[in-house]
């Protein structure tokens, strides 16, 4: 399969396009961003490397790394961890309460902001220096050893984050946040504040098409049945309430953020990353989802 | 891979475990059945069959049906299906009105009934004679000239069927519902009642693991494409609210019936069928869940 | 209280403004109705009579009736009519099926069309020729020998009545509603396709500020603590969900219906209808909400 | 009317009835009260007093307080509050986040927690020294010069009010707190942490029975038109998802706490006050209730 070619061409027909969606605004780091802004980056389960366009540049890969923090939580908790998160999709928008309130505090799965920051508060009765171990942790895991959280970020995030404080306080309110409140949600503020370039976010989520195995390392990042477990949560929760029609569209698991990126994986191939800032009205890149459409369509590979 | 050594083995492993669930009893035909049945039985695209218990035993597949409805009328009638029904999860019971009042009448999918009753009044319009041709065209892609509706379960139905009847005349009213009301409902009751053998299921669903091709005759149903968005509906919305449970443990698109059925999918390599009549809370068929998490542990063959 | 002059006034100062409203469209006997329409009727428990506009003119009183057939319901069947039908406002629009399906098919109140759809049931199983006997209720009520119900309302209303359909099928499939379908919605679209004007409304109404009592009679309609308990249940829930704001505003008991007609109470002093066919966008007469909250005002009657 | 009779009598025929309520406990300032305390306290518009049982007893009036904030902050601001806040019933429990999703941060009325607290931003705006100019009114409208917030209550209920904090979150992500969250929650607690008598309520919320005036001085707390329309509000929002079912039965605009007061008014005529800590399911005094009932019954007394 020549990925290079694919990519480069599907990168031409897609900018000359126009760009209908719009940049998230909430704040000034994602806002400031250029929106003409576009890479992809497939790194293959070989090692082989294709990318085109701004795809060395670090954006904000926000609620993508939710699939490491509930990488880290699972594989210290195992099987117990879902006794405080569902897997199921939400049917509703990514920050609603509605749901909680009807499953008194137990989010329906832990890629909504409510479940991220449940998996926060796992990590933060686990870890002992929570921010510091989890920050370790998506070190060894993306071979990025000068990663760090951007306190800008976090901070802006902070500033804006009235409703998920209204999330944590909700939750705590029926029992499932076990530790005090301010360093949970400081803990889920430097999780999204995480800047990464598409060539290091497929770097990073390739163990995940790897059956749980760095392919460099050979080391266990998580084991095969944990691995197709997340693939199968990224398939059904990953894009907030436009999960069916990613699967629908592109057939892959994968994780959008509101920066405008997009991880994909397709099981013992590739792991995939897009970026480009517009999102549409679900809050997904507007032309990521287009390139991943296409992408899968040209080569005939999805996971159905 | 022993498909038929691995098959016997769960078989008896299950039925050594005793049967938490309890059969759907809002119909005779459903609530008379032996509850004890348990059939097994898988088929691969190159044709080989393995099967175990009862597994040629005929039993009301209910909405695994509503697959192949849906099959024909993607096949007919193109992507515009999608401007009258949704491919997003639920994110509540099957038979959830409220949905429908948030989203002005327009199913979240096509295999909640409301959905499924929006696919009937398509077909009602696509075609000449809607009972009889959508029967042939489940005769031909089972391979199963003789297969017939159940005019006792159709019959059944209707007399308990208020549910449907209150979703159908909902949708009516916000206008997506095109034809009169008693043909589109009687149309779905009669697909509802099909009765078929987990060796008939297997035989019937796998063009969807042959990029929908007959694995005899090599004839189209559908072309890869739609096949591909088939199976990725499958894998988000064909368990109802416990969808993501299905692809979290099993890892395989499939579709589940009250009747105990389930029919699951692994995209070029089997399609495999399960029966036994009792139903976890969720509706699911319970010892049909455990099989199937059970083998594809057992196999390490899923999707992700 | 010189209530002539103050209703004259009133009438004419709200001519002069521009009525925002707009009519109700769904059936042809409402949306032919020519909109500028607007009468003003006042009767007081000593049968004095005041009015102007087109007074005695007739419309459709459509949910206004439902406060006759719950009067009768009441008076035959007692308290164990709240077993079948709350009293709490709804929260919602009036034909919402989203409260019936947590609540489990037992509606709100009796005002919203589900609950008055529970209450033509309730008569259905009491009443020996439901139709007629209700009719010839309301004929004494009203003191209106010549009173019928209308054909073509009737007609009108049915041919338009899916979403009144699926509510009764609705809460059918919960056990609530106890005979055949049909005749208890054929009655209850008859009930809906009586005609008054406001002088003929104000008559059959007077007994709820009479404490259940027929002024001219002095024959017990309803006895003094269900009459209490009637009027309770028309400020609380008679003006859908801006039933606060009615209260609020006006601070009478009343019950709108979509025709544009209002007819409101002030216990122990006067029966008052308004008419005025364009609607707020909460489906309440535009005029006559602005008429009756000046004239509270004026008058400084309220039962607060 | 012999008052003290008729609540003497109906003090007696309670108390010899089992309590079926059970006492509120999320605080120990609650959750300590003697369970079988018992109060009733009416105080006439002519300044005549009758009671009995417990009726002098200080307990935590909580919610009831919400009346007297509304007072205040509605005097200063008149109709202008109503852009922040609704005046309809909720149709939920009290402390849902559900509707606050629903209609964008604007709470359905200002007696639900979300309402009140919006209300105290929108004194923390108005007032100079919020918390010691509101405890100012209320000791001016109670004639209590001693009274003062409960520290201790105040800083239980912050303690548990995780709820009350994710409301506040909440409310404010759709920009509907205007000031910093720390002073308005502040302000609400110390609110709730009122305690008075039954005889000291009556004397406080007599004025809404005297068409906003102190009938001890003449001083108009607020005008007629103020005073019927909080009125109104009591009646249809003042016992969460039971005001229909307190309309119903009694007849009176009030207000319920969850330390098991009610104040009610009869316009005119009366304030009375009871006090009996177990709480129906609905969160409302059980006695509290009855004796409301029974009393409205006895005496023929309703505004219906």
């Amino acid at each position: 399969m020549n990925y290079q070619r694919i990519i480069e061409d599907l990168y031409r027909t897609i900018l000359r396009e126009p760009d209908t969606g719009s940049v998230a605004a909430y704040i000034p780091e994602l806002s400031a961003v250029d929106p003409d802004k576009f890479g992809i980056y497939l790194t293959t389960v070989e090692n082989e490397n294709f990318g085109t366009g701004d795809c060395h540049e670090l954006f904000s890969i926000q609620s993508i790394a939710k699939v490491l923090s509930l990488s880290l939580a699972y594989n210290m908790l195992g099987g117990e961890l879902w006794k405080r998160v569902g897997v199921e999709p939400s049917g509703s928008a990514f920050n609603s309460l509605v749901q909680l309130e009807y499953d008194a505090g137990i989010p329906r799965n832990p890629f909504i902001n409510a479940g991220a920051i449940v998996i926060c508060d796992i990590l933060q009765s686990l870890l002992q220096d929570p921010k510091n171990d989890l920050l370790q942790f998506i070190r060894e895991v993306s071979g990025l050893p000068g990663l760090d959280y951007s306190p800008e970020i976090a901070a802006s995030e902070r500033s804006q984050g009235y409703r998920n404080m209204a999330l944590i306080h909700f939750i705590k309110s029926f029992g499932n946040i076990q530790n005090d409140i301010e360093p949970v949600i400081d803990l889920y503020f430097h999780l999204c504040s995480i800047r990464m370039s598409c060539a290091q976010l497929t770097r990073t989520f390739l163990f995940l098409a790897n059956n749980g195995r760095d392919t460099r390392t050979g080391q266990a990042i998580l084991n095969m049945s944990q691995t197709k477990r997340i693939n199968a949560i990224m398939q059904t929760c990953g894009f907030y309430d436009e999960a069916g029609e990613f699967a629908y569209t592109v057939g892959l698991p994968g994780k959008s953020g509101v920066g405008g990126g997009i991880v994909a994986v397709h099981p013992n191939k590739y792991c995939i990353a897009v970026w480009s800032p517009r999102l549409n009205r679900k809050g997904n890149s507007q032309r990521g989802m287009w390139f991943l459409e296409q992408f899968t369509t040209e080569t005939q590979l999805s996971i159905f």
